[in-house]
């Protein structure tokens, strides 16, 4: 496992290094299945995709269905299935950059396979991780998936609109997640309805011109 | 991978023949985190600890939360924390089996950690799987997550009180699980209300009928 886990963070330095070059600020999406993580690409997709070059690489089990999903957007996306395997590896991604006009090209989102624990521990040489949590899955993901949540940059917290009818406890979330990464962004959004959705947009947008600047 | 697949079948076999022997049924609990797993084993052990001899084995990526939920039902549980890894294996299960009394249980849940994909590959030993799966997660999880659902003998599809409030399709859900598995048993449920309750205990009681009768 450790001799798997090095060689991964070898290739993911490497495609790091080539994204730094060519100025494509690459988004690591993570989430369990099912949190809405192609729905806030398709909100994304919609806002962004006329102003600026934005790509997307789909990682799945067995089918394309989020490619499809994707598709109305005339954006290049490339779709790695995993055939069983349970994350996306910086190898995988390697591979992928090699379908990319990287010139034409400023955001890359990756959607990872749907699960909280095995694609937490590969970097793919992204700029950053983003979290997807749904209100649906209960307040103590963060507590119960540590690893996710201390290394990533932002969390959304997607579907509030179905908020009122769980169980979640706000203060139960913001308080695990305070001890868990006292420093990451909390987004709270529905991407179905489209609420937050703005705020998330403008973060983004800044992460870009840092990245950018950097 | 295949070595490992290999001696935790071997394992898994050993752990079957083991509970034969004893009498004792055990279910292998899958779903993505926070699908409702535990609340339906309250539901369970609230139902039917006072009449039978109830065990749970609960995994876990680091906390023990979900064996704490558990604890006023005064029933034996063992707490499996993987410590990052993904999904509980046959050898673990054997290593928790010394820590129960085989004579007093009829019945053993184990709650697999929270992950439709690793824990679908990795045979435990169990009577069945049972996966469960949420209506918030949406209605293509049994197309992009078919080994689980394949291999289940049953599925939960909770959390139907928050039906009305998502854009889940039952048709679309009932017709893939059709392909992937058209035997499977489906009940629907909210755990956390109690319907649909009812029918999964009936069903159980059956399965444990033919268990020792088999």
């Amino acid at each position: 496992m450790k001799n798997i886990l090095d060689r991964n963070q070898n290739k993911a330095e490497e495609v790091r290094s080539l994204l730094r070059r060519r100025n494509v600020m690459m988004v690591n999406i993570i989430s369990s299945p099912g949190a809405g993580k192609t729905t806030l690409l398709e909100r994304t997709c919609e806002a962004l995709s006329a102003r600026m070059g934005i790509g997307v690489i789909e990682g799945d089990v067995t089918t394309d269905r989020d490619a499809q999903r994707l598709k109305k957007y005339n954006i290049p996306i490339v779709a790695i299935n995993t055939e069983g395997g349970c994350h996306l590896d910086s190898h995988s991604i390697y591979r992928a950059l090699e379908n990319f006009d990287l010139d034409s090209i400023r955001l890359l989102f990756v959607e990872n396979v749907g699960n909280l624990i095995c694609p937490s521990q590969f970097d793919l040489g992204e700029a950053f991780k983003l979290a997807v949590v749904s209100t649906a899955e209960g307040d103590d993901k963060p507590a119960k998936y540590p690893m996710l949540f201390s290394g990533a940059r932002a969390v959304i917290l997607n579907k509030t609109d179905i908020l009122p009818y769980t169980n979640f406890s706000m203060d139960a979330f913001l308080s695990d997640m305070n001890v868990i990464n006292p420093r990451i962004k909390i987004f709270m959004t529905s991407a179905v309805h489209g609420e937050g959705i703005r705020e998330w947009l403008e973060w983004l947008g800044q992460q870009l011109e840092a990245y950018n600047a950097g």
